[in-house]
């Protein structure tokens, strides 16, 4: 575990949150993305500095991915969302993170990819304002899904 | 296992290989994508049909991953890439499938994903001529890293 916690000064997921913090662990923290096109977005980023999802063992790998997909339970049990998005790219930040985010047949870039070109303006109510719960009660529902974990 | 094998009518993966096939396992396949500017790119495709990666269970979560992360290993043990990507989107074909991508510095769309804005046009080498091996080499690559699961 030591290597896992390895920090790189100048990296921005070694030295900042990263956005709203959800829930932290030891291995992992949950944050949840501020972006008004995508309101129910979280990111699972592991703690310690590691570009590629394979720099893990089989052990942290299933830990990082059990995180993932109650984080993904979260989403679908309490938005009902027409599809999950997941994807690690870290192109711009090589530490590892997983995106983790609702998407909606009405949202701006459905069904393209969040970093694919928009699809339309969602205009009132607000994405955030069209989601079944509020932003509050999400992130505690996935506090409450992590709670053994954490 | 029975519902993991389920096949939907029209659903483009249950009916179609969905590219080159690379290996094929009783609950997985590895297909490589024909793609001009992304030639290191294979797809984790589940057999059976499930739309979310939580709708796999925690054995069948981490056989998916484990056969991620073996092709990921392979993308850089063979082509060292600035970064590997990987991704289960599904908003189109909503049956599971990762796709894992070796990405360039130097190829068209690097640091944004592959599906966002072209960053750059790549002249002559041509993106696949500039991977350190043949597609086929890498294929067999891939096969090897698998062979113990197929």
């Amino acid at each position: 575990m030591v290597e896992e916690k390895k920090r790189v000064p100048g990296c921005e997921l070694c030295e900042h949150t990263g956005g709203e913090l959800v829930v932290s662990a030891a291995a992992w923290r949950v944050i949840r993305v501020r972006d008004a096109d995508f309101p129910a977005f979280y990111r699972v980023v592991w703690q310690g500095h590691v570009a590629e999802f394979g720099d893990l063992d089989s052990a942290s790998r299933a830990l990082c991915m059990e995180v993932v997909a109650r984080v993904e339970g979260v989403l679908r049990a309490r938005l009902a969302p027409t599809k999950v998005n997941l994807a690690a790219l870290g192109n711009v930040v090589p530490h590892l993170h997983w995106h983790v985010i609702a998407r909606f047949a009405w949202d701006s870039h459905f069904p393209q990819p969040v970093w694919g070109p928009r699809q339309r303006e969602v205009g009132a109510p607000a994405a955030v304002d069209r989601l079944a719960v509020t932003l509050d009660v999400l992130d505690d529902a996935v506090r409450q899904a992590l709670a053994d974990l954490a």
